[in-house]
């Protein structure tokens, strides 16, 4: 029997109602799963006045609770905190970081498989004086991995990050050929073990207009990109780096399992323009499993139950994919 | 009656087809216009052998030729280039150079009205000695103006960008306050006079992943984009920074009469990828009237005959367009 956790997410946003509807619709499908969803006791009151749960609930104020917990689905219960719908505040920072905090002990502790993550603010966890770069980044530091990557999946497209959440001022200074290597390794072994994925096709792209136009316009491509791309393709199928614009334009990205990108907006306009409600954000590289819907918080929607679930429901669905696959792996497919 | 000038681009790339397949088309449909090409000899001659002209044709070997030809459809031919389909080649690079040069000084000289340039290779530009950043920038040079914007031009959306074909990693350097500010107005203005927009709407995409989460990821949304926004807010409708992934996710550029990016890929991924087949690269700012169309030449099916014209013919269209309400406008709706 696998457990998925769900964290509440900002309490202010779309967070705690995508998750009722997720388990709306979900629970009763897969039976031999269970659920735990961590939420202030208020929050759920909240959102269960606004999406009716259609299943039954056993409240745990513990790991151990959790871990007993005789039901189906469960929810840890956290302290009340000030909710003020659609806006970023230092209590909705608090919670949603409290939440996840309580997640990654459930996963540290095998009391659960995977945690899909519902959109924080970090603007929100920021007032709370922790330093959050992002979801990703924060379960990578928890699990203390420092070559993870930031991956975005779905059926029409894969796509990973180099960089992520920092300015793009800093991002051609990051780049170098060791991580260059490594991240794009734990991307192909994210690939051939979390997604099964038989002999993977990575694309990469430049980080300059038209890939560097042969040097004309920076060197990085020449430098950096072309050397890793040279030396990795004796062991894997991978390609670029590719002119971005022209990629997406003549649809190129079809022909790989997964773009590589350098830069979060690189890859992100184009994922969410073709994705729009059903991509998953995806931590790769990390031994915990964390999947998250590709959205943010929707404070202007949030508290009138008309959110869309979807993309929510997609990352439940490839975080059992991912469990279920990590579980069968057979050693030796990596690089 | 007014005069359109074609440049042959790169000779060795799909330009001498596209240009020969626009003419069949458009040659009959605008009985009061007249056309230029400008092409070598030898290719000319080539591109007829693979698009049979529908069309009759002098030739003029120089600017007064030009001026005074009798038929409604005229080559200026350049001495002939070798040609080696496919490949950018010194020689090509050389062609489609001299192509870009005639076809200013008709412009220059009032023989013409407008050019469309086909795609031209920077690369092979650069083989014959001329630093060559791309044909926005230099017809900005020939004119010896500094403020223009590249931009594109659809029916789903408009664009611009305030940088082009610069490296990444100076894009933040380049961003200030007085040139951000020149820009926009320079485009404000275009959409205005040159697209004949009532009272146009621009949204400003952020520089930073999530518009840099108030401050959180970069500084420069803070200190140059919001500022610039916000007093020019006082004249002209105007909205930003925008988170760039969310902005094109959640079809807000729909909203808008032109989305004004940062950067090259920002807005050409989105661009290109939206409008493939069907996008105009127009050179905002300048005395002079030049189009394009948004892809590049196509080298891997140069020659075969089976290049699609649609973004030449809409690059057409467009100049036609900005000729007419050029010479319409009523002083009075810039800033």
């Amino acid at each position: 029997m696998n457990t998925f956790v769900f964290t509440c997410g900002d309490i202010n946003g779309i967070g705690p109602e995508i998750v009722l509807k997720t388990l709306n619709k979900i629970s009763h499908l897969n039976k031999s799963s269970k659920y735990i969803i961590i939420f202030p006791g208020n929050v759920y009151r909240y959102a269960a006045g606004i999406i009716k749960p259609r299943f039954k609930l056993s409240v745990a104020h513990s790991l151990k609770d959790a871990f007993n917990c005789k039901t189906r689905i469960c929810m840890v219960e956290l302290p009340d905190y000030r909710m003020n719908i659609g806006k970023p505040t230092k209590q909705s920072g608090g919670a949603s970081y409290k939440s996840l905090e309580y997640s990654f002990s459930l996963l540290k502790n095998n009391i659960a498989d995977a945690v899909i993550t519902a959109p924080v603010s970090k603007t929100a966890i920021y007032l709370t004086g922790i330093n959050f770069p992002g979801q990703t980044e924060m379960f990578a530091h928890w699990c203390g991995v420092k070559n993870f990557v930031m991956s975005f999946l779905s059926d029409k497209f894969k796509t990973a990050l180099y960089t992520i959440h920092i300015p793009l001022n800093n991002v051609s200074k990051l780049l170098n050929k060791k991580d260059l290597k490594d991240k794009i390794k734990v991307i192909y072994n994210m690939l051939a073990v979390d997604l099964e994925i038989m002999d993977p096709r990575i694309a990469v792209l430049g980080l300059n207009p038209h890939a560097g136009e042969s040097g004309i316009i920076g060197n990085e491509e020449k430098e950096i990109i072309t050397p890793v791309i040279k030396s990795l393709s004796r062991k894997i199928k991978i390609d670029g780096p590719f002119s971005s614009d022209a990629f997406f334009a003549n649809r190129i990205f079809k022909n790989y399992d997964l773009v590589f990108g350098l830069y979060h907006d690189q890859v992100l306009i184009p994922f969410k323009y073709i994705n729009y409600g059903g991509g998953v954000n995806y931590s790769a590289g990390l031994p915990i499993i964390r999947t998250s819907p590709d959205h943010g918080t929707a404070y202007d929607i949030a508290g009138k139950g008309i959110a869309d679930e979807s993309s929510m429901i997609q990352a439940y669905n490839y975080a059992r994919l991912i469990v279920r696959n990590r579980k069968k792996h057979v050693k030796g497919k990596v690089i």
